[in-house]
């Protein structure tokens, strides 16, 4: 694990939140854009040294689940990784168990894949690779 | 906000979680303290960027309300600010509802204020300036 890409925050609506981190936190709107993979929407927000990604459910999925059981709050920490097949294959021989056998499509044309958070004292992390979104 | 200090995760037992974040992540961990303020036992680990802090209760308090409720996982997000006093100030002068008055001890040497959840969509956000741990 290089450095952390961004963290997911679930939210019912997108076009609510984000008048919070830009108008009340002051931070930088960088782009929205939908994942049919996931079947949200997200914005990017830049917070410095990480991004925010706001996810809002286009409808039933992981993200709806969440907030149906848990309500808005911190989805997923992404962990930048440089070969994520190398790198999902070594957890899983550890003994980590992932939420996918192969790396699926995510925001800002990366390749991601999640560890249950059963492996992972309760955190849900993604593996991303090659993410452009905000360079 | 400049940028992101770290993310605090609560966990039942730091000595049972740290070994995941070093032996199957791969991170290192910063320092281990205790902050009275809080009645938790903190642990540092360098994740890049950000550091991750764990975060586990010493007896009763809010990180152990936090578990009980919810479970282990992800306990808020911290913002580096440079000047807390006039931040808060402002975020309350904006109607976002602060859980403290005036800045508290926090690890590392820090003073932090948390922005109270209902007022950020679901996210614990707390401030934090002048943390010195892993300088």
């Amino acid at each position: 694990m290089e450095s952390v890409n961004h963290i997911g925050i679930a939210v019912k609506s997108i076009d609510e939140a984000i008048q919070y981190y830009i108008e009340i936190l002051g931070l930088k709107l960088i782009a929205i854009e939908e994942v049919q993979s996931q079947n949200v929407r997200v914005a990017f927000i830049d917070a410095g040294n990480i991004k925010l990604e706001l996810l809002e459910p286009l409808g039933e999925g992981a993200v709806s689940k969440f907030i149906e059981k848990r309500g808005e709050g911190v989805h997923h920490i992404a962990f930048d990784v440089t070969d994520i097949r190398t790198r999902m294959r070594e957890l899983s021989e550890k003994g980590v168990r992932l939420l996918q056998d192969v790396p699926k499509p995510g925001a800002g044309g990366a390749e991601v894949a999640f560890l249950h958070p059963k492996s992972s004292y309760g955190v849900l992390y993604e593996l991303c690779e090659n993410d452009k979104m905000g360079e």
